[in-house]
């Protein structure tokens, strides 16, 4: 496994279960091993046994400090000593503002002008230097290369970057030491870290186990993607779960054709039902792009049900003072 | 220790360290043994090191269910054949549904007629009957009244109980065999069971402690009778910590007069302040009444602080549709 040379380009990309042991044993001592939950109520509801992976309580709010602090303490001395950066408007800047404190080098992170004051609050909160850029791709690209050549950072993609997709395996890792016999295991799809990292892992260390990912139906890129073989837009992405507006990319793309099983797409009202239930029902703060998860297995619409279920619930970082409850009415 | 013969009428009430002990051993193998969170930012906020027990994430929401359990497993099977019966529209109630199915008795649960929907669908989710009152004293007590003397069911006092106070007190039992050098625990007070139970196994185990109750400004009864040396009423009891507008009773007042060291009283501000950072920073639910606990950490308005601070987070059940959030300007 080489890392990428350059923003996009992959030198050396497979990622295999021994990365993802070694990015364990790299990153163990400096995340959370976080719990794994259950609840009579959702299983009832969902006609199965559900287990969730809660990395909602992970270090930062999300999974994402598990890729970010295995590219950050994957690197020689000689390769972080400018820094690191990153493109990002979420979890991912968090967690690689974290990573980098760890390491004791400065994290440069570009985000869109019009990133809500609170994660942009939470980039500051873990030591990370903001360079805004506008809202597209164009910008982003160009800021992002330029705050690569003033500072002389390494670069780190939120997911086309293997060493990120190793780290982000290592959930599924400890959720199967912990649950063994799962059926299947469930993350949200977006540009498809969480969900390598996940079929690599699960079936590395369990063959038969199927894969799903959950996507929204407004932003079902990586669906139609794998329907049609080749790396689809999201369109409009008009979604509540604002962290899965990311497409595939030909890393991520190429290890979801041949390790997922299903791709499950959920509606806006059954995220917004699903957080709820998990909300309610296990009293603990999901996001929308962690509820994605839930729902398929919540609403029954995976083609081939399992009666072991792992669900890795994606993070928990959002804006409490917005929530779409409601218009659900009590039961 | 005995237990209370009729309403309000306790026998013998003193509760000790040993029956706390043998309420564990009671109910160990049907609760959850919650966990003790802990967050670097809201120590930094606070100046201590806080140590949270999670009784939100407890059976039924709260710490009620050990309370509950133990009351309805202390009785014989001749006290308890004709089921157990119980006054209250909140926590107490679900929790006695639940433990009375545990025991396979019905559960007589009188709540007031303008209880919430979702409070009801609780208490029938775990399988109690409810009878309603009118939401006063008055005809709360003929109602009971009415329901034991049909039923025969065996009457259980939210908190005018030894064997609920004894069942309350094994969350500090936990807490303190996992975290042993506390300076101060800290639990919501109302009613005063938690805070009762609490005294008794924390100042058991470790003498030294201090024992602090949280108490809403809105209804501090507590503090005012601890302060005038006889129970006082919860005057308006305006406050959105719904779970703490209960006044003391007797047995409570004797216990909390010898245990607690200090009362401090929070504002409606700080208590959904202290909800928010809550659940941002620790990505937990927690009501508004769990939130009274952990305020006079965060607002340092203990007036002899410790370092190491143990809180008992009661519960997390509470209207997702209605949160306090919206006035709190983003950090």
């Amino acid at each position: 496994m080489t890392a990428q040379g350059s923003v996009g380009q992959v030198v050396d990309a497979a990622v295999t279960l021994g990365h993802i042991r070694e990015a364990h044993a790299r990153i163990a001592a400096r995340i959370h091993r976080t719990p794994v939950f259950t609840s009579m109520s959702l299983d009832e509801i969902a006609g199965a046994q559900l287990f969730f992976k809660c990395e909602n309580l992970q270090k930062t709010g999300s999974f994402k400090i598990r890729g970010a602090t295995n590219a950050v303490f994957s690197l020689s001395d000689e390769e972080a000593k400018n820094g690191v950066a990153a493109p990002s408007s979420g979890n991912h800047a968090a967690a690689m503002a974290q990573a980098a404190r760890w390491r004791g080098v400065p994290a440069y992170i570009v985000m869109p002008s019009n990133s809500s004051p609170a994660k942009k609050e939470a980039v500051r909160f873990y030591g990370g230097q903001i360079t805004e850029c506008e809202p597209n791709i164009a910008s982003r690209e160009a800021v992002v290369a330029e705050v690569v050549r003033r500072t002389g950072a390494h670069l780190v993609h939120p997911y086309n970057d293997a060493r990120v997709i190793a780290g982000q395996g290592t959930a599924a890792v400890e959720l199967l030491e912990e649950i063994p016999n799962l059926d299947m295991v469930i993350t949200p799809a977006s540009g498809g870290g969480l969900l390598s990292g996940t079929s690599i892992a699960a079936k590395g260390m369990r063959p038969e186990i199927r894969v799903i990912g959950g996507e929204p139906l407004n932003a079902d890129d990586a669906y139609r993607s794998l329907k049609s073989g080749k790396i689809e837009d999201a369109a409009t992405a008009e979604t509540m779960a604002d962290g899965l507006r990311a497409t595939l990319c030909p890393l991520t793309f190429s290890i979801l054709r041949e390790n997922v099983d299903e791709i499950c797409r959920v509606s806006e009202d059954e995220i917004a039902r699903s957080m709820l239930m998990l909300w309610e029902r296990m009293k603990i703060v999901v996001e929308a792009s962690g509820a994605v998860a839930a729902a398929p297995a919540l609403f029954r619409k995976i083609s081939k049900p399992g009666k072991r279920i792992g669900i890795i619930l994606s993070g928990g970082n959002l804006d409490l003072r917005n929530l779409p409850f409601a218009a659900i009415p009590p039961r």
